[in-house]
């Protein structure tokens, strides 16, 4: 029997179709595909081709945007948002606009054109890490700014244009809308039961022992309760902590652990699939500290769905969380 | 300048990035690559292999389940929802879930494997619209139910997994999120206002005739003032209406008139773009019926977007509405 189940932070309905049950190897992997690209911007050589860096970890004998590094911050060349300018919020008619101020920035993660991010060492996805909070909160100091959306699409079915590993941010001057409702929903739950409903999520799943993917002292990597898609998985802090910016150092390194643990699970069941992940962290004015929790989400992009899941919310997913999560953790990586 | 834009009825964001602007011919088409399929469970004498018809346009000396049928109503055989069984609410420790109860239905449009809905006459799609009806109408005397959503997928990338030409029914016992939020703004833009904001729209649209692609006395077709995705259209009837079931039967012919013409002026601007369209309508119990409206929205799958937009209820739109429509409205046809 398939069954519908409601997402308890933002009360969304999925329909687990069990009917339809997919085994990770029914959903078509994306077979590496890189090749040396001579005009790769994001590759060592040809700083020239990109903005200049904004950050980067290179030896202090190196000298700025030539090569030498082994992370580089940029801003991204065709930005969404311009970063000059302000808002003009106005009417036309009964419409709404504003002016398309933001940053938009991406983040390259390796010199190594040819490795993606489950490749790197732990040390160097603790950089990746360091360097989205480093920007997040340089960014959060202009008050023209919301929210900070950090993302990234890995593989070009999932939006990626350049093959090169990065990462993307996003600063904007409205809060996204799922944050958006995901606040509104935490908030009305912590109205109820004066907790955080990540925070008891977090507790019935290491409780229950049936969606957790792998977990260390700080973060614990699982599959939700009611996912939109087969193997989205989330990473969230154990301790409550509204804000990704607030991150400790040492939980960087436990952090870039078990993203890296994660992705490599992910990436061994389902045959390197091309995915997104998304980190979902407070608005800038972080007006609920003790309401919200910073989480990621990690989405693999193995099924066909298009205007029709955007066009209702409403989505159909053939895999349960429970097998998905036992899948994985079974895996021998 | 990029320009954000606010939708009126939801409140959703999006960039209008109109420095990445794309012209029609700068999206992939997908060219049609309609085989002859000796094993279409939809084609005339195949009918066997499908589950019984549930409605059917054929002559009155044809036999049910035979040849000579022009359109048929048939449940789903692999459906994402269950008819039979009570629906069992309840809690699993703070989560909630229920029994997938519901009716899942195909409307096989055409008897013939080798045209889309665009090749067929206003008389035949005119019938189609009035299978929806007729569905819409029966399905909605069982109690289990609060929503039928209507949609069709064209293409594989946007879902179809049968391609000979067929729209989907879904019968659910929720009401869809996009459809909650829809009837939320809604309502409180009429508790603000006294008027329905789709009215509302309609009439500046009309006005300005800036984002209107073709009009008939019934119906508009436009490019919405905060599009999602480029080329975006959304039909809706000039005369208030929530519930598309109380469609008049002159005005199917006029929709029918509408949506055919809107199809095909996306497909020669877009080259045959797969694309999926969704009918919006009042839940069952139709609790809002000065507030809402019913319309479909046709959304053309030409961008690759994924886990991101999902992730976020964030879009970045390269085309604007104003350039869609003014280019949709000039075309020869």
């Amino acid at each position: 029997m398939p069954e519908l189940r409601k997402d308890p932070i933002i009360g969304r309905w999925v329909i687990i179709s069990t009917e339809r049950g997919k085994r990770p190897s029914d959903f078509p992997g994306a077979p590496k595909r890189k090749k040396e690209n001579k005009l790769c911007p994001f590759c060592p050589g040809n700083e020239s081709a990109t903005p200049p860096e904004i950050l980067a970890i290179r030896p202090d004998t190196s000298e700025p945007n030539k090569p030498g590094w082994t992370l580089r911050v940029i801003s991204n060349k065709y930005p969404a948002l311009r970063i000059e300018g302000d808002l003009n919020r106005e009417g036309v008619g009964i419409f709404d606009k504003m002016n398309g101020v933001g940053a938009h920035e991406v983040i390259i993660e390796t010199p190594d054109h040819n490795k993606d991010l489950i490749d790197l060492s732990t040390k160097e996805v603790q950089d990746v890490i360091w360097a989205y909070r480093e920007r997040s909160l340089d960014l959060k100091k202009d008050p023209r700014f919301q929210y900070i959306l950090i993302f990234k699409n890995q593989g070009e079915a999932a939006g990626a244009s350049l093959e090169h590993s990065h990462s993307q941010l996003i600063a904007l001057p409205i809060v996204p809308k799922r944050v958006t409702e995901e606040l509104e929903g935490a908030s009305k739950y912590y109205g109820y039961k004066e907790r955080c409903v990540f925070c008891d999520i977090i507790r019935q799943e290491i409780a229950d022992d049936e969606r957790v993917v792998i977990q260390n002292d700080s973060f614990v990597s699982l599959e939700p309760f009611a996912p939109r898609f087969p193997f989205e998985t989330w990473i969230l802090p154990k301790r409550h902590s509204a804000s990704f910016d607030e991150i400790k150092k040492e939980d960087i390194s436990a952090l870039a652990t078990l993203l890296l643990e994660t992705l490599r699970r992910l990436a061994k069941a389902l045959n390197n699939p091309q995915y997104n992940y998304l980190l979902h962290t407070s608005p800038v004015n972080n007006d609920y500290p003790e309401e919200y929790h910073w989480h990621i989400e990690i989405i693999p992009k193995l099924t066909k769905v298009a205007g029709f899941e955007w066009g209702t919310g409403f989505y159909i997913n053939p895999t349960t969380p429970e097998d998905a999560a036992s899948y994985l953790k079974e895996l021998e990586i």
